[in-house]
């Protein structure tokens, strides 16, 4: 007989999503072996009470296994009190400072795929996230020190990082999907060599070595096939044309891509990049990222803040649509694995995923303390991080100039140091082609743009 | 479908032996999913011939979903030649030489339970076979640098580091099921606790953080159920009875024992010690070997080489009745992992277990490059250890004086410096009480035992 | 033309003592290129008083070419506001304490011929010394963030590790002179051997590697001349008789002996332990302080509390006197390095010699935080360890047991945990012999002695 | 009365050198101290024996108050036999193969003003070295395994990284005078601040850490004087005119500079660049090698090739009017310190200064075994690096970005892996800007003008 575990208290910082929000409330109501309150707690509480009304009609379904009841609350205290998890995916800043994050650079000959994580819009996001999660940090040490905190936010790194700086002892991580796409990239590439069909996304195994966005696959196996060689060969077959499952695919969404760019870096430097060819272009030099028509070529796409409001906006009408309980919706596993992973703190399984916490020798040489992505073992009350080894030198040199820039970034933002900032800003592969002149201009005009710095 | 894998060798050194060989012959006839050949190499080549035989007997009963051809050999160039898996268990040195471990101690008023890690036997066995694992990592070095080496011989911890400090590349780990009887004695206190039945030992989740035969758990769970308050109350209960599944039955055995050491250690340092009490006797002070009567007073037991000797004997009979096909015994599973570790390195099933390695980081507080126990994540040709933490500071002082003695036993060793032998020798918890003048005359005598030295 | 620097402010806590700060006044009033005002805070004020008067009669002495004011205080904030300089030399606890550290263990069979670092009365002593540099720290924290602090207390190692814990960013070090007397006994045998005057201590270039009193040297040279290899003859030559340069010296001191413990530890372990026979012995089991008759037989002492209690009496009668202007005493080097030290953090000379601070990789197989000894550059604002190497195995076995201990007995302070600090007490190697009822029930005692625990 | 240290035997590898050798003999010459021999060791004999020819007329002068007797050998064994010291002083490669380095690159916008060290010319100079370094080491390794090694080739970081590497028990270390000219720079800001001349470049207190001609300095002092706020000014004063002892002296030498890059770099990251403005602006993206205008504006050379040809034929000629005894010279210390480098391993000094060696935790936050530049203390055969601390956020941005190429360099050498060399050579700063199609055109055109690769 499986345990049951009631009364978990979850709070949910960012309540009002309109994206994480809802696959969450769809997996809990999937998972029948945990059930108890969910404490929305968002900026915006309107957004908030409209989740908790669409969670509450949620759990009121027969088919929701998982009983889950849902409160809305505009007061972090209230919603930190007594959580056994807090959850945190919220989105830093307006739009408008997002679109400068995107936009503006691209005046400057600077084009970029997501801008959240590195890049000129990745950086100035996180001088202007990094004072939101100071203040996030403080309040978990004084509401709910104990309980284990999740990250969702981009930039993934800066943020799970500030949380350690303010509150050593918390018990954080951060959590992020990308790892699972390259395995179902993976498992597609297993059918089409053995014609076997790969049951689960879990059963390719990865060992998982870099930082969020940017990390890496050094070994890869199916059962007793060695993943390796067989990418070696599939990555020279597609590199011109690119792989996907159903052919073409990648143009019918800005999300997607057709993996060229992970190929090339195979090719190059011998390991598999482990994150979505958007989010990998951002990192390098302006290789695949050096003009809209070169993303084209590379098969992946610029994601327009527009595109982001828009989608916004019909999320939104969705979910008052869905509040209202005039929209219908199936539930289906999301994909995503943060109820397994509360499921695995409860005890009620083991499992080993990738996670992002500070490094203690998991890399053994990226600087200890620097936020890195490896794998882990969860379980009861317990993530550890396994040893995942050495990054090889030439990765080596691609990683550790976004960790000491993000290192930098930290200091700039707690120590409210504007040339340090720049320091970082200027040694962004992608800012620092265009050279020192003009990259203080796009800084100080960037900066402009966000507020409260 | 499961996948099946054929073709697997695995060399055995130390294949003529009368316990471990036989457990493994039987673990593999019981797992359907791998067949291929064993190699049995051992300096006693006609040993080696009869658990070839019985292990070829077994393979042909019907009961045997494994099937594997063993070969005895003498050369151990033709057993490592093509080895997928090496598997070492040898008896290093002759019974009166592990006689003069064990019982010359005591005329100087020094008893050891086992004698075969640390005290003042153990430390002398090291001696002697160190030498002997260098021997067989330059052989490992030569004949199958990509296999994976099991080592299950003590002392384990030298050995290990041994075949390390010779052969840094080589991918190997030792085994051993102390922790797994602790797992038990979980299981048991559980069910007392919650009357629940725990299926599988498995289910026990512990943190494993220390040495070999001296590790420590420091985190333990049992679905959601916080292990470490509930053996605070059960150490307290049965400190002085002790405890016992069946009350009385540690008189039985000579490897058995009540578990009072275990529970005094628990009250004095707060940690769960993992592993028999006879051999955690071994690493204090003679605070429970202080005489054979307190030994009994704490419930375990001292194990006399001429008990080893008829056992042997006794053993050796029935593996001439079994090779000559006069003795049937049942298949059963023998509670050794041997075999499951071979399953996860062949990509069979993902395995999170307890192995001995180099600490690269897995402890936090010891040094870098001694064996240290934790746990790892098996999977294709893969083992990554946990990054288990940190011990705190008083059991961090008892571990780390063996480490040390250890790390200068191995220098001793390799460099044949008797001094440095006897300094690591005077600084063993055992032998400081008798004084240098006494400890210095033991060291000469037994090392007069020992030969080749 | 040399540099003069006027209105340097010392803050000396211990102010009253007998000892150091005489020794300090004499150094600064024959050290022309500095003056300025020594700030005496005691918690027995009338002692700082008295010592202020000698220092200001001292000033007006012709001979003094140093002038300082000297100003007693009982408010440590009025002390170290503004201080350049923090010295810190106190007496932790009354007499009374003091007799039970060292004389209570006696009863049970233990000799300790100091009773100030290790042993039972060392770590007593540590246990009550720990609080009152609690509250040091901070004082220092708040009052006197950016002076340079500089420890002459013992336990040393306990006593600086306790400033960095309470106050990470403290530029704190301690000092101690044992190291100089080694280094003129390396002189006494270079002349012996070739006949030479070698004219300055300093000219005996040693690797310093250890902790306090528990220091070893693994280098030394003078001149071109490699010390090593003469000390193997010195130390045989000697084993027995011991050396001195005037024979039968070490008689007439309780503070004497004729180094026989030195050459003995140098015969076993082939490094030059670089503290006093009296401080070394009590870091080993009781080899030399087996019993007063073996502590003769070794030739040195056992330092009686009466006699310090004495020695004390007699010194503030000269301290009363000389405060009263009715004793004459020669200004002559003391010998000590504490005016050297602070001339070469004023930036007058660039200084290498021995001091205490937490390890940050100078001892590459020492934990880190660990108060270590080793050489350090010295210049203006500014003190860098040397990286000094690896202590080998053997001897990292018998420093590394104290080094666990010490921060047992740190961590059991700071958190007032007696099981903690009676884990450490057990595993003393003095302690160890005499069992752990006995060592519980002796540590009971001690504690009773030791107010405020 | 000081000693004197005869038959030192010092090995020369590049002995036919018409610049180092000259330095140091002239250096011998002065030094009364010591005598013995200096085998010349030259691949060109001609050359090693042209310079023996000068070295021991020189040493007939009266003046030359050390005396040596030098002899040429094309044989390495000859000369590394029983040597005290070696010292490896060689130019790697043609002036052919030199030009390529450092003009090639310009035909793709690269401009660079030596091409030793890093760049796309430091690189293929590095990938020429390599192997010949590991010839080297593996001689020492074999006939002088003892003695102390000294390199002045550049690039100085791999060269002693390969000694290192092929051979770890070495005695290497690297020395490199830049450092010497910021403390001449900083005297000189010194003399303009306060009037007083400093008379010793050594009274410049200064802390060292990075790597070799991009090597910082984070704290400098003369006396009491904090050089840091000094610096500050200064830099912010002649930030636009740059700053000479003699105005305009930067423009009569291709290896001078107004110093205006090192007052840029301070400007921005607030430490103290510790070379000529030469090696500095080649560490950084293309900002003060734009163009050739902009290098003068920024007040450097570029060092052409033919300039470097012509200056060593001179040089040949007047080696050869030497050699025949045809010119005199005066003897002068030539500011380097080899000489009192070999005194203090000698033991007739303590030397504190800065030397190349592998990182053993004398920076926090570069790699362990990464060559780096601190200080250290020399001594009778010892050199132990100071704890230099770590590197601020940002600069180890830029330094580090070096370490990781300079390793991907390394294994690309020693493997021979040309893919690994490319993604080396990508990312370095001057190259990343022409693009990753551009960038492999050039590594492939550089690569054909190298031999044997
Ligand atoms: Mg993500
Ligand atoms: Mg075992
Ligand atoms: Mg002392
Ligand atoms: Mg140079």
């Amino acid at each position: 007989m499986k345990k049951r575990i009631e009364n978990v208290k979850i709070a949910y910082i960012g309540g009002g999503s309109q994206g994480w929000a809802k696959r969450l409330m769809n997996d809990l109501a999937l998972e029948a072996r945990i059930s108890g309150t969910v404490a929305l707690y968002d900026i915006h509480p309107e957004a908030a009470r409209q989740n908790a009304k669409i969670g509450n009609l949620l759990s009121e379904r027969e088919e929701a296994v998982g009983k889950w009841t849902y409160e809305a609350t505009g007061d972090i205290q209230e919603a930190l009190t007594d959580a056994d998890f807090v959850i945190i995916s919220i989105l830093p800043g307006s739009f408008q400072e997002m679109a400068s994050d995107v936009h503006v650079p691209e005046k400057y000959g600077i084009y970029q795929s997501v801008g959240d994580t590195v890049g000129p819009g990745g950086m100035i996001r996180a001088l202007r996230t990094i004072p939101i999660y100071k203040k996030i940090a403080e309040s978990i040490k004084q509401y709910s020190p104990e309980a284990w905190v999740i990250n969702y936010t981009n930039p993934m790194t800066l943020c799970t990082r500030t949380l350690y700086e303010v509150f050593p002892a918390i018990k954080a991580f951060g959590c992020c999907h990308e790892v699972f796409d390259v395995q179902h990239l993976l498992a597609d590439m297993v059918e089409e060599a053995t014609g076997e069909k790969v049951e689960r996304r879990q059963d390719i195994h990865v060992n998982v070595i870099g930082i969020n966005h940017f990390t890496w696959i050094d070994r890869a196996s199916y059962q007793n096939i060695d993943l390796l060689p067989l990418y070696k060969q599939f990555a020279l077959k597609y590199a011109e044309t690119g792989f996907e499952k159903e052919p073409g695919s990648w143009e019918r969404s800005v999300f997607s891509s057709a993996n060229r760019v992970k190929f090339d870096l195979f090719n190059r430097y011998g390991l598999i990049a482990a994150a979505g060819d958007r989010h990998l272009a951002e990192f390098m030099p302006p290789v695949y990222l050096e003009s809209p028509e070169k993303v084209t070529e590379w098969k992946f796409h610029l994601t327009p803040v527009d595109f982001r409001i828009n989608d916004q906006q019909s999320k939104m009408e969705r979910t008052q649509k869905a509040a209202a309980g005039e929209e219908h919706f199936e539930l289906a596993p999301s994909g995503e694995e943060g109820v397994a992973i509360i499921a695995a703190l409860l005890g009620l399984e083991e499992l080993v995923t990738n996670v992002n916490v500070p490094n203690n020798g998991q890399i053994a040489n990226l600087p200890k303390g620097a936020v890195v992505e490896t794998n882990a073992v969860l379980r009861f009350n317990s993530v550890q991080p396994v040893l995942a080894g050495s990054l090889p030198a030439d990765v080596h040199g691609l990683v550790s100039r976004h960790v000491a820039n993000q290192e930098t970034i930290l200091r700039a933002a707690l120590d409210e140091n504007r040339q340090l900032a720049l320091n970082a800003f200027i040694n962004d592969p992608l800012v620092e082609p265009i050279g020192l002149k003009q990259a203080e201009k796009l800084f100080n005009e960037m900066m402009d743009n966000t507020k409260e710095w």
